[in-house]
């Protein structure tokens, strides 16, 4: 992240300095040509699965360099160049009003009768969706910077000071409920304060989060406890990359094991493949696994009580998974993988509970924690 | 609510003494009839339908005085009445500890092979919910008082000053991401101080919630804002109960302009069929609905971009819905529908941003507050 965004303190200002110039940019391009007499275009990076790879250098799954230009003077094109240039006319209007609004709302905000026709600019929100996604590759900007908000999940709790939109939040004494993690977590928006955070101990669900609330496991091991409820949100995964680089926190997850577990956190490590172009700004390769792995079954002397037996989905999952190349020639995942499909079953971070109350906040994290080798990498 | 319970500050001491009390003499009873080789056996209330009517003094659904014995020494009853008895020692685990656990973490807790058998207690989690609700209706407690939560949802922000587990908070200064809502939020935990709050204003959703959030909406009318991310869950409708009773704050419900908007309003109003044991710590009788109406398409002058065609299932539901003996003989309830069904579309919250970005926070709400004949009851 450039030093020069962070510049707002306070309230927010509503505007970041660099997108709003992509979407002028944007619009200038289209002008001039039109004004030369030239057909209008924009050019948006292609969203295909033949245009990602993974960069085995920087660890993550980004997009590759072709492009598709949109043309306004052609049949196929001219009605998803207009779209654009509306969502993009839409996005420009919240950053200079310095407000925010949710896809859906954008959605609404851009839909209107073309006049002279019967002809709407949107038929459903489908359709505006994955052309505002178009827009943040063709501006290379975050939905977020763009001022648009997905729904949220999440909530932070731990040893944690910072500042949101103008308001100190010390993280240590928010009670029970925690911090709702919003959905835009900018610097404009956010900005971090005191740290005394070791680490970020990620985990997968609300409830589960809750238990390490109740034991007040950030207090004793000096640490900032997230939950994304499930796949992590782009809010609360943009925050961990912010935390994870800005901070300089290892980040440590803690999943179900299972295929989707082992999703989790490939998403939080690498970036997801859909949305390919958004890792360099969220995804976090330094990320650790560190339970729960198929072994635990045995090493911590589980019994059947916590099996939930693999269906034919999860074993077809885990073997994709197994196949991603982020995940080839990783001994340790190997074998991971490889132990779930033989064991034959999976097991929830819950049914920890199954030894104790306090089994896993006084126990097995604690001993995870302390044992770098069992981490999976 | 007895004033008796809401004794303990600072840090939840973790003990209902009511709800231990009832656990300890539900044992009690089963110990004094095995001593007198009687057969043990508890009385569960009857959660049928049938043993469930609309109060219209009190105006919330409740439960009648059905029971149905459970005996150990029947063939039919006695794996429940184990279960119910092995939930129930469950539950006072929680209470001696000063712990909660979420209703999975019960299921896995309480799950082991009984001795000597191949059997296991549960078999899914399936099984133990139900006992739970057997046991909130023998105890007459809440989940939350028996420690359990479900998974929770929804936020609050506004004009309100109170204190959760000893951490003092003010819900004015939590900035964008605001207050996550627990799934416990008895006396024990949180205990409300200073509010200057008018009123509470409810939304369903979070997107509209940061509408409200984002434009200071709390802090222009003096309110409170709450959301519950569709239908609300516990944690969210006990709060609200608890600000409306303890506080005297008036709450209005603004939702979706449908049937699952209709059912949201009815079941913080007076309860729901299924849970109908908890209406009494729950509804919130005098809670008004005051948007979206179907009459605001002409009002607001909207444009057919809001409209989403109803489908059978919402007609459906729609009928079902005014045939609820709670909207029976409600004048202005029966237009609302009827107006919905010859509409011929429903309209979300959201769309009001079609109009503007502001509308909805600087007109449409401001207008809805002041008109009182607007408001649905």
């Amino acid at each position: 992240m450039s030093k020069s965004r962070n510049t707002t303190k306070g309230r927010p200002s509503g505007r970041s300095p660099d997108t709003l110039k992509k979407l002028v940019q944007l619009a200038e391009l289209v002008y001039e040509h039109a004004q030369k007499g030239r057909d209008p275009s924009v050019d948006i990076p292609l969203r295909t699965l033949s245009n990602v790879h993974f960069n085995t250098k920087s660890r993550i799954i980004e997009m590759g360099r072709s492009k598709q230009t949109r043309n306004f003077f052609n049949y196929g094109q001219a009605k998803r160049f207009m779209q654009t240039i509306l969502v993009a006319a839409k996005c420009k209007e919240l950053l200079d009003a310095g407000k925010s609004a949710s896809i859906r709302q954008i959605y609404y905000m851009a839909k209107h009768t073309i006049a002279g026709t019967q002809e709407k600019t949107f038929v459903d929100q489908s359709e505006s969706d994955p052309i505002l996604e178009d827009l943040e590759v063709a501006t290379a900007s975050l939905r977020e910077e763009l001022h648009v908000f997905a729904a949220n999940r999440g909530a932070l709790i731990g040893e944690l000071q910072f500042i949101d939109s103008g308001d100190s939040i010390d993280a240590t004494h928010l009670g029970s409920g925690g911090y709702a993690i919003p959905s835009i977590v900018e610097p404009e928006v956010i900005q971090f304060r005191k740290c005394s955070a070791k680490f970020v101990l990620h985990v997968e669900k609300d409830t589960v989060w809750r238990r390490f609330v109740e034991d007040r496991f950030w207090e004793q091991h000096h640490c900032i406890i997230t939950h994304g409820g499930g796949q992590p949100p782009r809010g609360v995964r943009r925050l961990l990359y912010r935390l994870h680089h800005e901070l300089k926190l290892p980040v440590y997850v803690l999943l179900d094991n299972d295929p989707w577990g082992y999703y989790i956190y490939s998403v939080i490590k690498q970036g997801s493949i859909n949305l390919a172009y958004e890792s360099q700004r969220m995804a976090v390769p330094e990320a650790k696994y560190i339970g729960v792995s198929s072994f635990d079954y045995d090493r911590c002397g589980l019994t059947d009580d916590v099996k939930l037996e693999l269906d034919q989905a999860d074993i077809k999952r885990s073997r994709q998974i197994l196949e991603y190349p982020w995940f080839q020639g990783k001994k340790n995942w190997e074998r991971e993988i490889k132990k779930l499909l033989s064991n034959g079953f999976k097991m929830e971070v819950e049914a920890m509970i199954s030894k104790s109350l306090t089994y896993l906040t006084q126990e097995y994290l604690p001993y995870k924690l302390n044992n770098k080798t069992e981490w999976l990498d």
